[in-house]
């Protein structure tokens, strides 16, 4: 079940946040784990030298880093944040995140869209975090983003796919992959969203923050895996009537 | 994550039907490819000696058979499904189906507890296969059945958990566990019922008719181990608002 | 609008319980503000003579009382509160709610039935009140009720409809009206209901626990005939794709 | 329940399209019939002289027209057909439609936020249709425009609210008033819209696509008029466990 994106062949599609894990120390233990080949961090956690803990110290050669432009409020700030971070980092894979709201932290498409304009001229592999809005996906495909990420549900709120109308509406109508970020707080959650055409999963909070990190990783992996391979053989529509299962067609009678 | 369920300790908590499999031969497939322990077999379908096919030709010996009485109209006709089971496949481990009605296939749930008083005396593990009704659960729990199997939405409509509150309340007020039999379609659906504290899921029709039953049959098994895995690490609540992932905090400012 | 049930022709398909009224005086203002037809009476509130406030003093003439037997716990309990009640209110309009469980409050559809076989003899109107079972509701047709009267939810929990597709095939499948009572806390909850195909609405706590349940019972009884009224012109189906409300075809480019 | 918007004090908060009626002769019954102030006019059909028919003849003085700009393509087109409609229609009402999208007819927010600000300088009362995105209503609520209109879901899919986390996020962090445009197919979908404080509803296909539209829009009337009044009073919470409606407390045992 490998595939390409950001020029890259991948195998998991599972892509997990680093910023809110317990410790740096546990990102290898799920990296190892539950597989994962793509991971997002925040460029405020990786730096060189200095005496601070560095983020990138924790994380194996062969992962690819997602840097993530989260804090920005801005274009102007996200693509001064991808610069530094593709410096520090050596990563060309960023993640446009630029949050005007507080509360929600949901996502300005508009300064978003700027944003990723000046990063595909300028050479990144860019993924920018959306609002479920059909037209900015393809606004966003025609700028030659490597996918889009809508969000499933406001960042960090365990609601799955609030949204899931608009979000089919994008997975059917762009060409592009679509990585659903935000919101997911349960494995069927993921689940769901590889069923109606996801390319992959983006988890933070609901990993992060789980009694035991690994562990819920591993279940992640699996309802994404689940999902997909159930996308792939075809998911069945639903019926108003039942089929029957066994019928017993005069057995019985028969006995 | 073995358990134990009807007196044996069993790892598979994805359990199959094999009424409308494509072909008896791919029953052997599913049950190794998805490593399965437990298979519902339709009595009509088990005979001894004949020249007709025998499904319990195809179904490996340490493999568990849940005979099932689907076709049986009230209690008595189940009864008797159940004793001639029992001898053709020398497993005491019966599903109770009595359906009433042809159109939805729903379980009668008055016939269902008849049936299972008697059949628990007899010494069968019973399993019903019942409406979401808690307080027929419960009557069930009393008589001492195995195990209650609320349907999720009615046989082979593929709707996944139709009347999610009223399954909850089964599954918080019975101490016996709980599979959710019919009407599961995609791996997210019976990922769902795991995380709500279902024991196990019984998957007919969305495996049987699925272009590849045997790799959707591994779909379910992994997001039935997915939910599982979540459910024992703890399944985390839903927030009306966002927590920050990753705050920047004057990062860029002191950049 | 005006419609027969239990042998009676009523104008309002909401109907009122009044067992959880802030005071009894209330009662007269929300069948006048909110033209009621028929209310629920829970037997021990009604009695005659003696000193104790009597709720029937609060009901009009015109007004049907509809006997609740709530409180029940088995058959014969529901059977000797009916005939109580029917002696202190002269009304034969009597609802079965029989419920052996404290938490979920949760109908024993199977003592309900018990108890509508010897009520229907007995000559009453009757209405139970059960869980979404369509094979209940087809025994309760048999037997001869006026109504079944599903629950949208557990008393007392304002989900509204939260097993929608179950209560659809009771509504499709059986001749006598539907009446949904319990768990509708939102005027929306019950439109949707009326939109289903339901014939009424019983509202109990929504009405009775609002700020201002005068006003919050005339919001009941008006999106009550909402939905009724939209049912019967005919409810549009849902569409994938969107049609245009207004294309301009051209009109700009002649402009 | 009357109302200011747009700085007109008025009474009816359900608005109506016009453009897709089976009769322009139909829109003063509706008018009549189920109340209503507001109506949308598409420019196209508004026009001065000439022999074709004119859909502004058949709108009574008193009713409030919104111009349409539907069939524009992007912000200049919008602008342009603002212009010619209030013109031709004398009302500074205009609702900002900019869809790129010829399938789902998804409003495109960045033209529309560029239309806003040119319309709103040129003293429109501006209600721009959007997807359902907090960011934009923000900016929007920011330009000066009187209202944001976000869809309940795509035009003429009567599926409701399908992204109703996103738009109670809007209704809750803006001042402005907030009226659900498109998608809304049934009373109790727009009654739930105006329960979580929606100022309005927009209903276009669902009344001129019904049986009989008169009667379907005289349902949405009540419909709406019914959530508001709630939302007025306190919308009940959602409990996990019932409340008794009617405990017994030992009277059976009493008697």
């Amino acid at each position: 079940m490998s595939f390409v994106i950001g020029g890259k062949t991948i195998n998991s599609r599972l892509f997990v946040g680093t910023g809110k894990l317990p410790s740096y120390e546990m990102i290898k233990d799920i990296i190892r784990e539950a597989q994962i080949d793509v991971v997002t961090v925040a460029v405020r956690r990786a730096h060189r030298g200095g005496e601070r803990e560095n983020i990138l110290d924790y994380i194996p050669k062969e992962t690819i880093i997602m840097v993530n432009t989260s804090g920005a409020r801005d274009y102007k700030e996200a693509v001064k944040i991808a610069l530094i971070g593709r410096e520090l980092t050596n990563s060309n894979w960023i993640k446009v995140e630029i949050e005007a709201d507080t509360k929600y932290l949901l996502p300005d498409n508009e300064e978003t869209i700027k944003a990723c304009e000046i990063l595909v001229k300028e050479g990144f592999n860019v993924f920018p975090y959306i609002s479920p809005d059909l037209i900015v996906a393809k606004k966003l495909e025609d700028i030659g983003v490597s996918a889009v990420m809508p969000l499933g549900s406001p960042i960090g709120t365990n609601k799955g796919l609030v949204a899931k109308e608009l979000l089919k509406a994008i997975i059917n109508e762009i060409k592009i992959p679509v990585i659903v970020d935000a919101g997911i707080g349960r494995p069927s959650h993921a689940a769901e969203a590889m069923e109606l055409g996801a390319e992959a999963c983006l988890i933070n909070t609901a990993i992060a923050t789980a009694k035991d990190p690994i562990k819920m990783a591993k279940a992640f992996k699996m309802a994404i895996d689940a999902g997909r391979l159930a996308y792939e053989v075809g998911v069945l529509k639903e019926k108003e009537y039942a089929d029957a299962s066994s019928p017993l067609t005069g057995f019985l009678r028969g006995v």
